[in-house]
């Protein structure tokens, strides 16, 4: 790990660079200001970073004006950690306030910040929300006397889809971390452990190795593969012949990663192995696809080519970033171009018998010359616990 | 801890109650369905507990008809979860599907369940908001005929300010849980520890202790006090004249605790010790004012007297179960009559000096009698490192 990727924030040139080319797209699409509400939103642009998004209490405002820079509406609470941030213009109110929870200041705001007549783009495409009270969004509607509120044909998203190296960096910091937990895993797992003691122990192996915090932890463990990879974990103790899958999310300095190990609990049957190398081969045709100018549902086929599911099993890998998951998604009609600086996850999944499967995830980094591995990649030989 | 706190979910009847209750409302406000969209609601109908909700990809619904029993309309990833728990009637889609990605379903799910001319409610009023894409909300409104959206009128947020006694049992494990956290800080945090690393310790004592997760840590360090409770953790290290704050929501079964314990690192100062007496002071005052019948703004009041701050350091506490923060706030101008059931944080907040402050929180439940504390309630003398 070099010294770069265990650096904190970014410099102020990122923000400057990302709101330049935000503007740039707003003009091109006739908007004259983007409304940001929601967390990846307003960090992507400000590097605004707390977990006090947890709390659904208070609305947090951003808005970036066609020039100029970001201006922060946001409660009081937030002003000390914001004015760290490269924003100056920051207006507070004391929030929670049961008469006007911030809309009215952020109608000022933003009628002060445009021409009467602008369009006010807000994100309303797949993989986004609104990040406010409903009512609050209507009512702010109203307030914006001749401006009106539009989509903001998925400026910030497509931004997004490429990646500076320094956001590369903390992402591969993020999968180093998680590659050390998984490592030591067999530490922690074994025969007669509850999955939900596993669950933790490898929470505390991530917060160890270094990881801020560990947002996502899926998983299973169950004989000869899984049906589920969603649930949260039982109490039910490890068993020979079970196939333990933990999948993980953890932050490092806002940045995930999105990686998962399958481990065979004693020997692994020929079935699961076999199942396992499948996983393997699928994910190098994917990484051996994936390059800039082909497309995401050319990776999809390189690797469906491997698998021989029929194309029924979803997706097999999306974004990832400053979110688990993020757009584009490796599926048959998705035919978004890779470029360089896409940081993506290859995702396969594979039947092993009658309703149980296994999953495989590795994530990479899309160069000039192809994809690098973020993630140490696993061999084929199934891990052991 | 009795075998009750520990043990996971609910039984049926826990949910049963909820839908008829929500559905007696629903008929007094003249709403013929009520549609779910975010974690916390359908969660609080159907008892679905996954971390999966941390990927914003796909959206999730499920509608609360006038009479009968929830259905779900979810992508399929989430199939074998939602068939564990009560609901029966759970209808996917492949998602993420670029034509329709649920909007269809959902809308023809609607209008089965729904005469032509019904009002559907979704939450639109405060710590609320939508959780699909907006553009697709739009739709939505359009394919639903001559049926309305229309605000839920607060139903499930009133149903949910009151808690059972299995719910006040789980937030109850949270909080013990937390407890025997604080209580071991001063096993991994000394003068010299960076706070990076005793933000990574607590979280790993949380878990070591029975956190399933933890989705909330905040804190501070800083000398006599400190200017801001929402930043992450830098790798300053704890000096002497440090007071160190740790604020946690963990989470056991779905339920979150939340509360803070300071710490002085070396001898604390007179004015320190004085505030953190303070804050206890104000604290207890909460406490014992909080009863039955009477009002936030009363138990705001009573902690207030203590404070004499003067009305603007904001909420002096919270609701708390499924969410970190939830309705209703300590507050002067929030009249909510306290009711047994209801759990709370009383939270007072002092400012030590110029700029510095400390906060001090626990967590209670309302009881016939009065309250009770659900954490261990700290004394008067400052904890130390």
């Amino acid at each position: 790990m070099d010294a770069m990727s265990n650096s904190r924030g970014f410099p102020v040139s990122e923000f400057q660079t990302r709101t330049v080319e935000a503007q740039a797209l707003m003009a091109e699409a006739g908007l004259g200001a983007l409304l940001l509400t929601t967390e990846v939103e307003i960090r992507y642009y400000t590097g605004f970073l707390t977990r006090f998004w947890e709390s659904p209490t208070r609305p947090w405002f951003v808005i970036i004006p066609l020039s100029g820079m970001p201006v922060a509406v946001i409660p009081s609470i937030g002003e000390a950690l914001m004015a760290k941030s490269w924003i100056s213009d920051i207006r507070t109110w004391h929030s929670p306030d049961y008469t006007d929870d911030g809309v009215g200041l952020l109608a000022e705001t933003l009628c002060e910040l445009t021409s009467p007549t602008s369009l006010v783009g807000v994100a309303t495409h797949a993989e986004t929300y609104l990040r406010m009270p409903l009512g609050d969004f209507y009512d702010l509607n109203q307030r914006l006397e001749s401006r009106t509120i539009v989509p903001d044909q998925g400026i910030t998203a497509r931004l997004r889809l490429t990646k500076s190296p320094l956001e590369v960096a903390k992402i591969e910091t993020a999968c180093q971390i998680a590659n050390r937990a998984f490592d030591r895993v067999p530490e922690r797992a074994k025969s007669g452990c509850g999955l939900d003691h596993v669950f933790r122990a490898f929470q505390s192996l991530c917060l160890d190795e270094g990881a801020d915090w560990v947002s996502y932890l899926a998983g299973a463990a169950a004989q000869g593969g899984y049906s589920d990879v969603i649930s949260p974990a039982t109490s039910e103790p490890l068993t020979d012949g079970d196939v333990l899958m933990l999948d993980t999310g953890l932050v490092f300095d806002g940045y995930f990663c999105d990686f998962d190990r399958n481990y065979s609990v004693g020997a692994p049957t020929p079935e699961v192995q076999s199942a396992h190398q499948r996983l393997i081969a699928a994910t190098q045709a994917g990484f051996e696809a994936a390059r800039p100018g082909v497309r995401m549902s050319d990776v999809f086929n390189a690797m469906e080519a491997v698998l021989t599911c029929g194309h029924k099993v979803g997706r097999l890998g999306h974004g990832l970033g400053m979110q688990l998951t993020e757009g584009p998604s490796i599926l048959p009609d998705d035919h978004t171009p890779l470029q360089s600086g896409m940081v993506l996850t290859l995702e396969p999944l594979i039947p092993v018998s009658e309703g149980k499967m296994m999953v495989h995830e590795e994530n990479i980094v899309i160069e000039e010359t192809g994809a690098r591995y973020l993630s140490a990649p696993q061999g084929d030989e199934i891990r052991r616990v």
